[in-house]
């Protein structure tokens, strides 16, 4: 069964390291800058509504992010915001992209024992370039035999990637904190898909359903993906 | 020589489509919404500066020159700006996102004439999601064996790619409007290198002599490279 599998591919942001609460602090930040003018839950909603709006023409990652808390910003002013307030925000953007890389619990310690018996690549979304430089500052590099940005995690996307690793579904497995992103798609696919949650989940990639799949494996910890895969 | 090239990599923006005169027509709207404060050509300085300052931050890609212009009209107006000015900032910026594909001239012919006796591939920086969707857009994918986003195209992301794609450097040609990004660092690395000028080049990927090399070919139109390549 399991044992078929030949690429493990891990998510990057809140699997591999600290992403969303980053996120999360920007925003609280960002909120407070505003708060002469709306209360910091009703920016923080405004906020979202701009976000899910440009996300088709913007897609993911934190320069999207930036250019959304800019609008917003000028939509609940209603253009009246001091531009110093604007400036402040593309320095909080900017001080998010150049965040230090902290590593989860066990990361390395899975990555150490997989390694060099599957192939492993990194399937993330976000900006390219930033996704690069996450990884490099990571120094997980050397684990993984390359990184895979994908403008979105529907089914259409793993297809293609799996097209592109060249290999059948059932030998590619998906691990990651988000079920809607990293697990639903690739179970629906003929993938196995391991789902290892993060306290805490952007709204968007929130789902509230329980998942029950042959393929699907939930574990409370990534090290405990090794016995699954190792004899 | 050069038949033993395998993978011919095409760079996209102003090379398969129109793509810098958009940049520049969106530059001069911008520069108009500030003709306040400074001369059009100030402006255009201005912002060429902010975005080499956040060239490494930000990287290629209209995103990135979005959240530069909206630096510029902070920095430019000493954060005195009227936030109009900055809402049209984005709208601007949107609507360079929007645009239609123009293909340019013999393109279609070329990949027509390739498609089937070489792997394809577009090799191109800037937003992964929009470049995605320009070769959506385009109709060119079925052409194509994948689209590779580089966050650079320096020698080590060549490289990288010629690895990734599983080859030896003189089975890779490059074929691209900018000597500086396209045909010089493939040159440097083993590959071969082709340039085709485009009426106008981004001041950033300007360079200013002559390239003589024995894997180095220039051509006028896109379309002298099919004789070169097939018998």
């Amino acid at each position: 069964m399991k044992h078929q599998v030949k690429v493990i591919a891990f998510d990057a942001d809140d699997t591999l390291w600290v992403n969303e609460p980053f996120f999360q602090e920007t925003e609280q930040k960002f909120c407070a800058l505003l708060e002469d003018y709306l209360p910091h839950h009703t920016v923080s909603q405004e906020l979202f509504k701009v976000e899910m709006q440009n996300l088709a023409l913007y897609g993911y990652g934190a320069k999207a992010f930036m250019l959304s808390m800019v609008e917003t910003v000028l939509r609940v002013t209603n253009n009246t915001a001091n531009p110093a307030i604007l400036e402040k925000t593309i320095e909080y953007g900017k001080e998010l992209l150049a965040k230090p890389i902290e590593l989860l619990d066990g990361v390395e310690e899975v990555l150490r024992a997989l390694h060099g018996k599957f192939r492993l690549v990194v399937a993330t979304k976000g900006d390219l370039l930033d996704q690069e430089r996450k990884l490099m500052k990571s120094g997980l590099e050397p684990f993984f035999h390359h990184i895979e940005i994908m403008s979105d995690k529907q089914e259409k996307d793993y297809q293609k990637l799996i097209r592109h690793l060249d290999i059948q579904p059932a030998e590619f497995l998906m691990l990651g904190n988000s079920l809607k992103s990293d697990v639903l798609p690739v179970l629906n696919i003929g993938g196995w898909g391991v789902h290892v949650p993060y306290h805490t989940t952007w709204a968007h990639e929130r789902i509230d359903h329980k998942v029950e799949h042959e393929r699907f494996i939930h574990i409370e910890k990534i090290t405990e993906i090794v016995p699954q895969l190792l004899p």
